[in-house]
């Protein structure tokens, strides 16, 4: 890049530059003292970037680079930074900063950041706050922690059925500044929601109209204590910008953003796949989590399981004496748990997907089970086929090929049927199906296969089990 | 709900109502040929839900039921549908109702639905698609399936620096109708990207103002053979509507709006998800695809990681005389086996699910593999101290108990090792880090900890091994 004096900040691409010349170039700049270039420099990235870019530089320099960001640009770019980052700022800060930044983002961040700050922050934080955005926190921070309630945000724009269409556009013009979306206009009757109207219908029609004869009235909405999952599914289904949130007597309170819901969407996921993994969710990302942490989220299910899996040992110590006789049965066991594990949670994996996203019900049982039960003859026929073949030519005993690809049919029908069952099964009774993903169902599957197994064995090589 | 006749549409309310109830009024309906209602009815629900509503009636009303669908929202219905039931409502639609359709619905879904009819379907449908659509439709399915060409629509509000932004208003209000969103506004000169500037800037901005002074001129964008998974990221990143796609030369050639880039987040996750489980992704939703597709998506790695399996075989067959011996040993090989599995797969989920987040890279390696070393250490020795105990009050077998949690700990400590770095290094070399989930890294487990578990054996027992 050159020397520093030499860049002409108006030519440079930041579009095209990687996050790392940006955060070199940055260094560079506050090494050189060269302030108003990197202010310049601030103002030319996205918010979001420049967030990440205080994750980057030396601890000390951080408040004199907040303290450089052009002043809109300051609130936003705190909201998009890590909380460990806001909880350094914020210390930092003097009361009136701190002042500037609360009355500028949005109530929703402020509200998610105090849910998850330390006590001396939080009365900082509120200390900082005018009368009026402190009732109002403290009425979203009684929601339930995963309801729509904790996650709206009140900054929506207002308007009344009276009002002509070139009223509401001038009244969306003079709040539009405070608002987190003005494209979605709500029309309230005594606090009740009656209709909504979006930015382009407005655009779209007359000035003179009246938005009573503009607005739609079947307004979908959600209830302040429905999940947050729940909103998110609705929100991607309706490709809506933001839905209104309504309390018990259907007076709106709120409204819930598309990125608000994409947040929550990519949270659901992480926590099926954590879940579906054995271990209990952490709060944080993987760094910021403890090693102690991370042990505690892991080791329960991996205490159950071991434990669990101690029948399997049980049922093998009972055949002994058939595997003293035939020593080379206990070399496929690990070949036939593991597969009976396998197909098992390869249906558990689709029916806890299909669950979570609404393709797959619980009254759909008798066709699930039905369609695993098809597609387990036709996978279970070519792995015994093929293995059978193998250990006739490897071992030339045919009796073993068949014991083998006997037990490999019934343990893979019965895999899947006992995979595609349990998530159902949890759903319906109102537990998380995730919870029924590939170690369970492989802890589960590992006995059956096990039993079923030796039982096979047994009959087909006339051994008596005492 | 009572008598059909005695309903007043204008007192119902559809938000309220279950799917069940809206689907029971619809069938009343037409059993009843009540049809003014019922348009009164379609007119009233969400296009989304009229979507939902066509799966669950008789195929033979549904040319009936479109045909009553109010003019304007007949082809947002339409794109809302299965491809199933578009292909079906093809069908039946004369050239004209055909025209009708393609004329109103947005390009990119055009496009979606394209790529995914049989050549008869798509021949008509090309057939009653203007010239100027035709043209452009070939453009988009020139791109790669998963690039950002192939996703985008060109249906964006274009405006010009030298407009003023009251001037920029009055496009928009006059074009609005066509675009797909027009809260975001490009800027282009020669047909290349300079600027943006959002509905929401334009209507705090005085009327005189010139676009090319309220314009954001470091706008993010992406480029036509970009991933759209990538593309996803950065909308979620930046919490956009919408994102412009430029050409090699940087012509701005389309947007892609939110909506899109929530759909592609989901298909990622549930792609994801099923690579996690040893099967290679389908096309469609569970039902939709065929037992023999399912069983054919679900073979390949069976069969590979059953044949991989029967190393953990040879390794046993090798040890024959140990566990005659000692046949309490044969016993704990599922336990062992089974906890080592879960420990290499609660680490590699977690790789596979940050990478794919972007919190965790592959320079992270040396500080991933410390973190989740410290992590098996604490797991383990919780691990081996509960299992010995339980062994050794079980057998009054202190060697066996000291083998069984010596092995646990080496075991645990391997698994997390081995599922940690799998999923990093399949990232470096270029490979899909969710192919090195569970199956795969239970597999290799298995192999180590047999071997290990017999190494240990005896070694403490002091059994010789020919």
């Amino acid at each position: 890049m050159g020397h520093i004096d030499n860049i002409n900040m108006d030519e440079l691409d930041f579009v095209e530059m990687e996050m790392e010349e940006i955060q070199g170039l940055a260094e560079q700049l506050l090494a050189g003292r060269k302030y108003s270039m990197l202010r310049q420099m601030l103002g030319n990235l996205n918010a979001a970037d420049v967030a990440l870019l205080f994750d980057e530089i030396d601890n000390k320099e951080i408040p004199l680079l907040y303290r450089l960001l052009p002043k809109e640009e300051a609130a936003e770019c705190f909201s998009y930074m890590s909380r460990d980052m806001q909880k350094n700022l914020i210390n930092t800060l003097t009361d009136r900063e701190l002042r500037a930044v609360m009355d500028d983002i949005f109530l929703d961040d402020t509200v998610d950041m105090i849910e998850e700050m330390p006590a001396n922050v939080v009365a900082r934080i509120l200390r900082n706050t005018d009368e009026e955005t402190r009732k109002m926190i403290n009425q979203i921070l009684n929601y339930p922690k995963d309801s729509a309630g904790s996650l709206m945000t009140i900054e929506y724009v207002n308007i009344k059925k009276e009002m002509t269409v070139g009223e509401a556009i001038s009244r969306i013009r003079k709040t539009a500044v405070d608002k987190e979306t003005i494209y979605t206009c709500y029309v309230t009757e005594n606090r009740k929601l009656i209709g909504m109207v979006s930015v382009k219908d407005l655009l779209m029609a007359e000035d003179s109209m009246q938005i009573e004869d503009v607005m739609e009235t079947n307004v979908i909405y959600v209830d302040t204590h429905e999940d947050k999952e729940e909103v998110a599914k609705i929100l991607n289904k309706y490709d809506f910008l933001a839905i209104p949130v309504v309390d018990r007597e259907e007076r709106l309170v709120g409204i819930i953003t598309f990125d608000d819901a994409m947040d929550v969407m990519q949270e659901e996921n992480t926590e099926d796949i954590t879940k579906m993994a054995a271990m209990l969710p952490t709060e944080d990302s993987y760094f910021n989590t403890s090693a102690f942490s991370h042990a505690k989220s892991r080791i329960s299910w991996l205490l159950v399981l071991m434990l669990s899996a101690t029948v399997s040992g049980s049922i093998i110590t009972h055949y002994q004496e058939t595997f003293k006789l035939y020593p080379l049965l206990v070399s496929f066991i690990p070949m036939l748990t593991g597969t009976g594990g396998n197909c098992g949670s390869q249906s558990s994996t689709l029916m806890i997907r299909g669950l979570a996203l609404d393709e797959i019900k619980f009254r759909d049982t008798f066709k699930v089970v039905f369609k695993e039960f098809r597609i387990a003859l036709l996978v279970s026929v070519v792995l015994a086929v093929v293995n059978g073949m193998r250990i006739y030519f490897q071992y030339g005993d045919l009796q073993i090929a068949i014991v083998i690809g006997l037990a490999l049919v019934v343990i893979v029908v019965l895999s899947k049927f006992i995979g595609c069952t349990m998530p159902l099964l949890a759903e319906h009774i109102g537990l998380d199906p995730a919870l029924m993903a590939a170690p369970l169902i492989s802890t589960i599957v590992d006995i059956c296969s096990i039993l079923i197994y030796f039982k096979i064995a047994t009959v087909l090589l006339q051994i008596s089990v005492p």
